[in-house]
């Protein structure tokens, strides 16, 4: 089997982050739930996690790094726990569900917002982003990297339009979290969502909210915080008044385990690496007859993401034939953006087949899956 | 070691439990992320999850069954996604902040609650429940087992007096799933949610919402939900609607797992070994001079949570001493549900100290907990 699915989830991940999951599912305890040796433990475990994010991010405080189920819940907090009916938000129309929906969801609710074009590379233009500034402007958010196109954002440069005009910037790292160098304080990012289980290389179920000092904001799920029960009011306290209910500690730990990963082999090396797989890939597949090829022309504007269609082949088929003949693993559809699917022209198409290399994809993955598509279009 | 704080979270868990988390992690894929082969697996994996808890608590459609990351996520869930401003809602002083606060929450944005008294036991009156319907009441909302007291509330009878008034009934069975046997067709409940790591013996980061099919429930958190990917809304459908983000696959399997082991094992059984060991632990604390035992006198009337205070001690104090010198493990405090200290009278003391036996507990655990409290109180 041929994985190149690692938008959707990293496979696999490195044995160390199997060893950690399990191991913490066996030893149990919750954080915050007792006093006794297993709690504390636990919790000891959670507060290292913390710590690795925070610092592999460049988050000054490891008690705003909360964790969340996912990047879609992370978002959603992001969200609903800054926004206010009358608050201006600028945005792409190229977003994930994830984004597009919680936003959507507040729109109807009364908050402002505009949804600007990205370029049928998938490219936002800062420009577009500092003449949709006004006085109401409370948010910036957009992805970083596209799970569709793979278009990466000019995040610093949109930092420095958010610093300018003293508003928030919220990025989607779920496609470049682990993958590509983020650092929140140097890129001027208040807010940062990500995955556990994609570049990070953790188990899924996990997720995180990474919160600048400088961003008050609100729980959006209320229960048990372990500390300051008498009190009736969901306390907004970081970080246990973000994340009640028991925490996935094996996930967490697992978590851990992947960034300890990534810490050792460096960030710059995991995006070389991407890099190359990625040029290899759309090296392959460019310019070959009946192929379309989306999204940024130079590597150095994408991920690892190559989306592409065969002309006269449903995506679907794709993805099945390159599954069943090939043993090459990736995912057609609409990837639950539409929006970037309509920017790029393959909407009507139904979307396109989407193939994402990981870190531990190998050079002979990508011959066997450009020759797979080569055969489906017929060469 | 000696465990006895399964309320928190169970400890061990069934070694099939462990495995199948471990196996599911090491397979990789996302349920509604592709249609390749890891993707259809995982979602057999989830489906059949699915199945079987629907199975085990009686819901006739196991689409129904929505997987969360905790107990209290889905409580969240029932009750923002049922009520609306003019709703009345009964429920009691009682509850774990995983109900208490959203409820709160909710009670400031206009939905009427009535927050009922339990007794010094920690037991709900049907009647008081009776006499507090009202033409705008929506829903009855309640735990079954009581964290603190141990206190089984009579969940068939409000089933029988929700379904004569025409309202709901949600049951947060945190500390019964899975150790109760609990039939939603039977007992009248449209809503029940549960921890997947307590009596279920799942992981953490595992929690349900089952739904009955007269419940119209309103998602509460928006993302890509796989199929419907081109339409704005958040789509009301079950389950894909209401689990927005990567599932929890490796902690979903090993929830499965756990139910299979309760199948087995039948959940009269459990219930049976859990009344012998709470029985056990009663029957040694209650009557030493300097213990004060907390909840119902008759073990029917309870779950195998046992709370008591050492007169003269702080059960803070308890907890670390029964830890350090006996290895006897609990959690002591509030317990993140102050209501239930108050009407038991402890709220003032800094709340009680707790042991909870679980399905491995052993009679030489039970003893040995006993000899500790009795060495602490002084006999």
């Amino acid at each position: 089997m041929i994985y190149l699915d690692n938008a959707a989830t990293s496979h696999p991940k490195p044995e160390a982050v199997y060893r950690a999951a399990d191991a913490a599912l066996r030893a149990g305890g919750s954080p915050g739930r007792g006093g006794h040796t297993l709690a504390l433990a636990a919790g000891r475990q959670v507060m290292r996690a913390r710590e690795a994010v925070a610092r592999l991010f460049g988050l000054a405080d490891p008690a705003r790094a909360v964790f969340t189920a996912s990047a879609t819940e992370a978002l959603n907090l992001a969200l609903k726990g800054l926004l206010r009916p009358g608050d201006h938000v600028i945005t792409t129309r190229a977003e994930h569900n994830a984004l597009r929906r919680p936003l959507a969801a507040l729109e109807r609710q009364g908050v402002a917002v505009t949804w600007l074009p990205v370029d049928e590379r998938g490219l936002l233009d800062p420009a577009a982003v500092r003449s949709a500034l006004r006085p109401a402007t409370r948010l910036i958010a957009t992805h970083h990297g596209s799970n569709v196109s793979g278009a990466l954002q000019p995040i610093a440069e949109l930092g420095e339009i958010a610093r300018r005009a003293g508003v928030f910037l919220l990025v989607d790292a779920a496609q470049t979290a682990g993958v590509y160098p983020i650092h929140m304080g140097r890129m001027g990012i208040h807010l940062l969502a990500a995955a556990g289980h994609k570049g990070l290389l953790g188990p899924q179920g996990t997720g995180l909210l990474l919160v600048d000092a400088a961003v008050d904001l609100r729980p959006i799920r209320e229960g048990g915080t372990g500390a300051h029960s008498a009190q009736l009011d969901q306390p907004a306290v970081f970080p246990e008044g973000f994340e009640s209910g028991t925490l996935n500690v094996p996930g967490i730990a697992g978590l851990a385990a992947g960034v300890g990963f990534l810490v050792e082999t460096t960030p710059e090396r995991i995006r070389c690496r991407e890099l190359e797989l990625a040029g290899a890939l759309l090296d392959g597949l460019r310019g070959r007859p009946g192929v379309k090829v989306y999204g940024p022309e130079r590597p150095e504007q994408r991920t690892g993401v190559v989306s592409f269609n065969i002309a006269g082949m449903d995506p679907g088929e794709v993805e099945e034939l390159l599954d069943e003949r090939f043993g090459v693993i990736g995912r057609a559809g609409l990837h639950c953006n539409p929006g970037a699917h309509e920017a790029l022209g393959s909407l009507a198409l139904g979307g396109a087949m989407r193939l994402s290399p990981g870190y531990f994809t190998t050079e002979r993955d990508i011959e066997e899956a450009i020759r797979g598509v080569a055969e489906l279009a017929g060469h």
